[in-house]
C-alpha cells in the first residue's frame, strides 16, 4: 500500500459536519494500510470574507500582508480537521506551507513553488501520522516571508508535494464527480470522463474548465503523477488524469470535453500602422504591465490607408490594466483608438484524437453555424480549437458543439454538490 | 526618540473601524519620531468563535492543533492593521510569533516564552518600518511547533519584546482608562491609580484585576521596563507601572486597590488522617495533574477522631481534573470524602503602604463584618491580604473596603469602552 495525497477544496470543509465528514474519509483511506498526506484549502467562503475585511482597511492591500492575511484560511481548516482525525482515534498533525516545505518564488499572491522540502511531513508519516498540509501557501525563497500561490493553488500545491513524497495518487476532491465533456452546469447531459491525458486536461483547464487549475496540470504531468478527480461527497470513482500511454483505450474518443470560459474581454487596437514591429511594440506594452494574453488576431490590412486592426483577448480583471498601459504608449505606437469588449465568450472543443481527424474542424464550424453563432476569433493548437463568439451565445453554442460530437449522455448524470474551493 | 512598543488588545481592533482607529494611532506616534513595534490580539471574539468551532469537531481539541487554529486569530488582524497603516503612507510589515523570534518551551496552549530573537523586527525597524508582531504565540524550540501562551499572552510578548528591544517603554493599550483602584464595573466610584509598582501590581493581577496578566507583569519586573497601561479609545494618561525606587511620590498611598476573583472554587477534603505526610500526599496529587492551587487551610485537627479537614482553592475550570485525581487517589491517602464549591469569591486589598501600617488588617475585617461578609478563608503576602466569602457577597464586600478605606472617587470617573482582549 503506497502513499496517497488527498486534496478537499474549500466546499468539502465548509463547515464542522463537513470537516468530519473528510476525517471519516481520511481515516478509512489510512485504514485501508495506507499513508496519508491530506491538502486543504480555507473553509466554504472564508477566502473572500478574508479578501473583503482586507479591502476594507485598504483600497489596494499590500501584496506581503494579504498574503499573510490569507494563509489564516488554511491554518483554521486543517488545525480542525487534525482535531476531528484525532477525535476518530487516528494520529494526525497539521503543517503550515512553510513548515511542509513548500518553497516559492517571491511574488506575492500569485508565487510559483521552486521547490518541495517535505522532511516534517515524511516524519510524521515515520511516526504513523496523517500529515495535514495547508494549501495554497508557501514560504519565499529569498525573504523568507509567506507567500500565496493564487487560486487554485491548493490542487498546485497537493500535486507537487504527492510528487516529492514519490506517491503513487494524487486525489484531488471537489463537489463534482470528476472531469465532465462541458461544464454540467450549462450542458445537462453532460458525460463525466474516466481517463483524460495530460495535455487534454491542459488544454480544458486553460480554456476555463475550473475543475484542475492549470499550473497544477503542468506540475503533474512535468513529473508523471496520476491525478484521481472525484467527489468528497460520493464514494464514485472519478476521473483519472495521467500520460496518454498508460492509458488501456483500445479504441480513444476523439473528443474529450467542450470547455468555456466568459472570463475575458477582447481588446481591439485600431488604426496600427501595418509596418514591421507594432505588434511587437504592442504586445511588449502589455507585458511590462504583466498582463497574459490568450488569443491575437491581426486583420486583412486596407491597403488604401496603410494600417490595420489587432484584436487580443485577455482576463477581464486585466482590462483596465491593459487599456491604461496602451493609452499611455499611444503616441509611442500610433495607433488611432481602442475598443473594449467584455461581453465575449470562448468556446474550445479538445480532444487527442483530432490530430488524426481532418474533419473536426468543419464539423465544429458546422455545429456553430446551424446553432446560429458567430465567430468572431479563432486559434487552435495540436488538440484543441477555440472561438470566441458572443458571451450570451455561450450556452447554445456549448450545447450544439457537444452534441454535434456525441457527447451527450442518455440522461443528466451529473450532481453538483456545492460551490467551488479554491 | 526611543522606541516604543505598544500593544492593543482584541476589543481595540474588533472591526475594520477599529484597525483604522489603531492604525492612526501608531502613525502618529512613528511621526513623532519613535521607532514603533506593535503587539496585536486577534480580532474581537476571534479566539472565543475558533474554540467553540474546535469544539464542534473533538470534544477535547489536541493542544498543538489548538494552537495551529487559534494563532490563526492574530494572523489576520496583524496583516489587517500593517494594511491600514501603509494606507497612511507608513511602511509596515507584519511578523508572526515564529518570525519575531519569540522562543518557547513546548507546553502547548500555556507556553512561557524562554527567549526572544527579534532580528527581523531589529531589521524592519532599521528599514523604517513599523513592525507589527502576532501577540499571544510562539514557536517551541525543541518541537518547531506553533505555541500559544495562555489567555493574556499577549501582553507578555508585548513586554517581551520591549525588554529584548531595549525599549523606552511599553504601552499596554485597553478599553479602559488605566488601572483603577478596583474593577470600575462593580464599584462605581473606583479610581484611576497613576503609578503602582511591579509588586503591588503583580499581587493585584493574581488577586484577579484582568487589565494586566500576571506572567506580562513578572517579565517587566525582571527586566525593569517600565509599563504604561492606556485607553486606546482616549489620549489620556493611564497607568504607569514601573519600580517603587523610580517613583517620585513623597508621600505613598497604604492600599493601592481592592482586586476580586469569582473564577475560583474551593475543594475540601474530609477526614484526613491527622499524621505527617498526609497534606503532602493531597497536594503531590494536584500538582501531578498540573493544576495551580491558590489558597489552602487546614482545620484544627478533631482529637475524638484523630482525623481533620483541608480545603483549597483553585481555578474553576481545574475543578473537576482535581476532584478526579482526588478521588483516584481516595485510598492511598485515606481520607473519607470530598466536598466541592464553586460559588465562592475572593477579596483581596494590595498596597505598599500596608507593610508599616499594622492596622490594616484589622480595618478589613471590621468593613467586612460591617458589611455582614462572612470570611471563609484568609490568606497574607507582605503587601496583601485576601479573604474568601460567598460569590453572591463580593459586590457588597469590595464596595464596603473600597470605601473604608478611602479609596472612592468624588464622582464615578471611569469609563468602560469595550469587551476585553486577551
Amino acid at each position: 500500500m503506497g502513499l496517497v495525497v488527498q486534496k478537499y477544496g474549500g466546499s468539502s470543509v465548509a463547515d464542522a459536519e463537513g470537516i468530519k465528514r473528510v476525517a471519516k474519509r481520511i481515516v478509512d483511506t489510512k485504514k485501508l494500510g495506507h499513508e496519508v498526506v491530506v491538502v486543504v484549502s480555507a473553509m466554504g467562503d472564508t477566502t473572500d470574507e478574508l479578501i473583503d475585511l482586507a479591502q476594507q482597511v485598504s483600497p489596494i492591500p499590500a501584496g506581503r500582508e494579504l498574503d499573510m492575511l490569507l494563509t489564516s484560511g488554511e491554518r483554521i481548516s486543517m488545525a480542525l480537521l487534525a482535531m476531528a482525525i484525532k477525535n476518530l482515534g487516528v494520529e494526525a498533525r497539521s503543517f503550515t506551507g512553510s513548515q511542509a516545505g513548500v518553497i516559492t518564488d517571491s511574488v506575492h499572491n500569485k508565487a510559483r513553488i521552486i521547490d518541495v522540502t517535505p522532511g516534517r511531513i515524511r516524519s510524521a508519516l515515520d511516526e504513523d501520522a496523517v500529515a495535514i498540509v495547508a494549501g495554497f501557501q508557501g514560504v519565499s525563497q529569498d525573504t523568507k516571508d509567506i507567500t500565496t500561490l493564487g487560486r487554485g493553488g491548493s490542487d498546485t500545491t497537493a500535486v507537487a508535494l504527492a510528487a516529492a513524497l514519490d506517491a503513487e495518487v494524487c486525489e484531488i476532491y471537489t463537489d463534482v464527480d470528476g472531469v465532465f465533456t462541458a461544464d454540467p452546469r450549462v450542458v445537462k447531459k453532460a458525460r463525466k470522463i474516466d481517463r483524460i491525458s495530460y495535455q487534454e486536461m491542459l488544454e480544458l483547464a486553460a480554456s476555463g474548465s475550473k475543475v484542475l487549475h492549470l499550473r497544477c496540470v503542468e506540475y503533474a504531468r512535468r513529473y508523471n503523477m496520476p491525478v484521481h478527480v472525484r467527489s468528497s461527497f460520493s464514494g464514485l470513482e472519478g476521473t483519472w488524469v495521467r500520460s496518454e500511454s498508460e492509458g488501456d483505450d483500445v479504441e480513444q474518443a476523439i473528443i474529450s470535453g467542450v470547455a468555456h470560459d466568459t472570463s475575458e474581454a477582447k481588446v481591439t487596437v485600431v488604426g496600427v500602422p501595418d509596418k514591421p514591429g507594432e505588434a511587437a511594440k504592442i504586445f511588449r506594452t502589455v507585458a511590462d504591465a504583466e498582463i497574459n494574453i490568450d488569443m491575437v488576431v491581426q486583420n486583412v490590412s486596407a491597403a488604401s490607408t496603410g494600417r490595420t486592426d489587432i484584436s487580443f483577448t485577455l482576463p477581464m480583471t486585466d482590462g483596465h490594466k491593459a487599456i491604461e498601459s496602451l493609452t499611455k504608449a499611444q503616441d509611442e505606437i500610433g495607433f488611432e483608438s481602442l475598443r473594449y469588449d467584455d461581453q465575449i465568450g470562448k468556446i474550445s472543443l479538445v480532444g487527442a484524437g483530432m490530430r488524426s481527424h481532418p474533419g473536426v474542424t468543419a464539423e465544429f464550424f458546422e455545429a456553430l453555424s446551424n446553432a446560429g453563432v458567430n465567430i468572431e476569433l479563432i486559434s487552435t493548437s495540436e488538440i484543441r480549437i477555440s472561438v470566441v463568439c458572443r458571451a450570451d451565445q455561450v450556452p447554445t453554442a456549448i450545447q450544439a458543439v457537444h452534441t454535434a460530437f456525441g457527447l451527450d449522455a442518455e440522461t443528466e448524470e451529473a450532481v453538483v454538490y456545492g460551490g467551488t474551493g479554491r
